[in-house]
């Protein structure tokens, strides 16, 4: 357990793969000391002290001490043969080549999904072409938009059939002061759009509305590139952090729920206009737009009726795709563009989980794999045999950081992953400012922290017995940071009621999933974590409290804003629309409110998990 | 020439066909004199003096005189051994049948074709489906848009693939305020209304949007059947009379063509308002509208720009057929319903002549006919060999009774026809009220009644020599009405150069047509006029000033509001919106502002033909 140990006197080269990275060990480093110290990323969740699975590497090549006792009890005769060890149990002896495992890397893989280049081939919804319209004369004074129209349909028959109105008001001044040359963008025999004629990228939106942000790709239509990205708070948290409140406020009045309206789609437009003016365009350049959001931000942004979203049985008004204009609903951009929003599946599962699904192609997926959104609600989709079966579960606020004595959401400060390491708390925080607070990832670090150092019970139950924790108001409570050096910030017995709570739930919802479907948690091929909490949280401390399956780490994929991906998809290729609205519509959606088994998982699943299980 | 004749001494019974009115005709009376007394409408121009040639009728039945000397140079042998004679001209010496010719007809056509019971198999755009609508339940809490289309697609497959976001908005209270059990309001597979299910009608509009008026008909989608009709006056005339104003109006500023926009909507609405009201109905349940009106009232409506309309070649923004949301146009309906308006032909030929060519079935005509809606403006169509050659003539004011000394418009003591007869002076005015002016279809009559009596010559000049001329202000002028019984009403010699200008457009217009297809005048073998000053002219007193062709006056016919016709046509038929595309497509449209033969015709046509052509 204890690091220290004989080391190798000199240090040697170790290479990091995948990455490359280059670095010289310094004498007795482990080699997740050696990563860690050059900031190569690789997971540990119980801080290098050999209590967990998560910093699992294999040595490719060159000579590392023999497995320590410890790695000979966790792995299998096979895998230590194959060179896997975990890197805080392990030392170089030589120069040599390590290669993180899948699992280790997870939380870089988000940064990859951030930068988003996934690959479709472009088939949007919206085109542009380029045309000379002639003048009219007095020997042929046709209308404007019949010359537009012949235009387009002599040098591409059958690609424009009529017209925007909005664009019929002002065609006759743009095709004079342009003489003619200019270009139509077209959405399926509609000319949506009339510009001069110039070079440039034909902009779209993928617009991610969540309950606290607003993700917004700026992407150009002609070849799928993201021109630029950019998240922002939705503002209507100020009517309320989660969707309940929302509803209850929408409900009040019609003008209240126009004003939640009026928020959101204000942000959108201000995220899209600095995004725009980053590129030298403007809002009004804005050819197609696809939104994918939960159901209560989706029908917000609509201005749908919610009342019936918040009570049994949680009815839609809407679970199909729609189209409509993006001035119908105050979203600005070329005079015709259309709104696309992806289909919701049900009342508390929305179409931002349906571009998930299609972000991580579930519509084609072989496996059986769990794919999941973690937030107050936790939306899960078990894929399996080709079908599509979803609930969601009420995993409440703790996990983003709300109704926890210190809890705070991402933000510079806040407590963002937590290692016991030995006696010392290895804390760190956003933007490495001094911490404030802990927020969702922290919570999970800390409770499994807390738990893997036996300080609080499979039940539980916080001891009272450990120099470590202290009581305050009743309640015991463990220190991360403070004594003196800034505000305390404490983990309580409250605190861990609050996560058994939430992850009993997510835990509860995939167990109900495997059990309508016959299976075991060990024939789960993958899980998939997307959301920007689930991105951002340790898989072991996770796997460590029980809220995700018990599965090696491998299994594990933490995909990022896939919503904002699966929008972006939709929003490149227009097929793909049709395969979220399929996707949408073969799922199977299970309400837990009436699913007595549901309740008697959670109960089951609050309990924390076996601390070894080898 | 003169009526005093011989006559059987006691009456007889003369029944009139069509129509079966039984008349007892007094001593001397002539059969147009019996006609007259009873109310029975039979044209006549020269007021019964056997000059002119439009009180043609057939005796089918019973004895008449035998024919005057008048009557056996009028008509041939076989004609009159078909018994054709003039009723001007004609005594019963016993009771009898007498058939009245289509031309001698021709005004109370107008009447029929208002109350315009037009045949058309029902096939409406906009069609409701009762349908029952599951509640949700925890087992199966689809979404309130998905069960609705459920429960649509399971009764009748295919019917529905979307629901507007407006209904959409409305649809969860809806399904349960009335259990699941409404009506589903679809049109090409997207639900623009959701009601109660109640037996009733399904409303729309047929609106004739015209430069003075706004005519509106409320029709059951159902069966095609009128419900009610109104006309008003379009309010725009407060921002000048003509479309040639009120281009200048919408081009001085965006909110004068906003407010011009507005006032037409608001009597729309206004006018829908009170007929549904009439049919205990409401504005919210009209489904459909359908709108036909010239090019000017058109962009105006759809807050397009005029200005290009208001210069050479003029040129319209748009002649395509539209179709938006009512609410878009701001016309009040059901939330989802569509505004189509029928295709313009160009700058100054409207969607109004198009539903006109509808109407008559121009696109199937196998006849030679021409096709002509009189006013300001005059549209003319010359269908001939299956092809459709349009043009515009600037007939100018005259004929709507403006820039006329004494004019006024269609209104309760406008001076609508003019009869000489012998010395006497016979007129009418709308609704036998005071005469205070004269309109339209009286200047017409006027005109010809003084060219016929000889007081005006083949050029137009008002002869000084005869006593009934006397001279103000320089000009020769006729007195009609007044001498110390009211206000005079004269018609003077600048009016008759007024109605030269206007009927030398109108008949060079003509000539241009038929010289661009080779044609000569009597190869016409109808001429269709339509609108509300066309319904009220007498033909013939339109030939005799050689406004009209010289044409045998059974070629004629006066379809009163065709153009509302053509708007219910299409409103009750949706293939009929497909013809009136392709008319407006197909015609060819001739700019006569570049056409210097047009102005060598009209200088030929502003002279009066010949007095007696037999």
């Amino acid at each position: 357990m204890s690091r220290a140990r004989e080391s190798a006197v000199t240090g040697h080269w170790i290479t990091f793969d995948p990455g490359g990275s280059h670095v010289w060990s310094l004498p007795s480093e482990t080699i997740l000391d050696t990563a860690r110290r050059a900031g190569v990323r690789i997971a540990s969740v119980c801080g290098g002290r050999g209590l967990c699975q998560s910093c699992v590497v294999r040595v490719t090549e060159g000579p590392v001490e023999p497995p320590s006792q410890n790695d000979l009890e966790f792995f299998s005769a096979e895998e230590l043969a194959n060179s896997w060890r975990r890197a805080c149990q392990t030392f170089a002896c030589g120069d040599c080549h390590v290669e993180i495992s899948a699992r280790a890397r997870a939380v870089p893989m988000r940064s990859e999904v951030e930068s988003e280049d996934v690959w479709v081939r472009p088939d949007p919804a919206v085109r542009l072409y380029p045309v000379q319209v002639p003048p009219p004369t007095l020997q042929n004074p046709a209308a404007d938009d019949y010359r537009l129209m012949a235009a387009l349909n002599g040098k591409w028959p059958g690609t424009c059939s009529r017209i925007d109105l909005d664009v019929l008001r002002t065609l006759p001044g743009t095709l004079r002061a342009c003489e003619g040359r200019v270009a139509a963008i077209v959405r399926f025999g509609e000319v949506i759009g009339v510009v001069p004629a110039e070079k440039g990228p034909l902009p779209g939106l993928a617009v991610d509305i969540g309950t606290t942000n607003i993700g917004v790709l700026l992407v150009d239509l002609r070849n799928g590139r993201t021109l630029a990205s950019r998240a922002t708070e939705n503002p209507q948290t100020s009517h309320g952090a989660d969707v309940i409140t929302r509803i209850g406020k929408a409900r009040s009045s019609r003008e209240r729920q126009k004003q939640l309206h009026d928020l959101a789609v204000g942000a959108i437009n201000d995220v899209a206009r600095e995004l725009c003016e980053g590129q030298s365009l403007a809002s009004a350049q804005i050819a197609d737009i696809v939104i994918a959001g939960n159901t209560v931000m989706h029908h917000l942004l609509f201005e749908l009726p919610v009342e019936h979203l918040g009570a049994v049985p949680f009815v839609a008004a809407s679970t199909s795709a729609i189209d409509v204009k993006a001035r119908d609903v105050g979203i600005r951009a070329m005079p015709g563009a259309y709104v696309h929003a992806i289909a919701n599946i049900a009342g508390f599962v929305g179409g931002d989980h349906t571009a998930m699904l299609l972000a991580i192609g579930g519509d084609h997926e072989e496996k059986t794999v769990v794919a999941l959104d973690i937030g107050t609600n936790t939306e899960i989709s078990l894929i399996h045999d080709g079908r599509l079966l979803t609930i969601s579960c009420p995993s409440g606020p703790a996990l983003e950081g709300r109704h926890i004595r210190c809890g705070m959401r991402s933000a510079p400060g806040a407590i963002e992953s937590v290692e016991f390491s030995g006696e010392q708390v290895r804390i760190k925080t956003i933007e490495n400012a001094a911490p404030i607070g802990i927020c969702g990832s922290g919570v999970v670090d800390a409770t499994a922290q807390l738990y893997l150092a036996g300080l609080v019970s499979r039940t539980g139950r916080m001891t009272r017995e450990d120099p470590r924790i202290r009581m305050r108001d009743g309640q015991p409570e463990f220190l991360l940071a403070g004594e003196g050096h800034g505000p305390d910030v404490v983990f309580n017995q409250r605190d861990v009621r609050a996560v058994q709570l939430a992850k009993g739930a997510i835990r509860a919802g995939i167990q109900v999933l495997l059990d309508e479907s016959g299976l075991r948690e060990e024939q789960i091929e993958q899980v998939i974590i997307a959301g920007a909490f689930g991105n951002y949280i340790d898989v072991a401390s996770a796997v460590a409290i029980g809220m995700l399956p018990d599965l090696p780490l491998e299994r594990f994929a933490q995909v990022g804003n896939a919503a904002g991906i699966g929008a972006k998809l939709a929003l490149v290729s227009y097929p793909h629309r049709a395969t979220a609205q399929s996707i949408a519509a073969s799922s199977r959606y299970l309400e837990l409110a009436g699913l007595a088994r549901f309740n008697r998982a959670f109960m089951r699943a609050m309990r924390f998990p076996g601390r070894n299980r080898n």
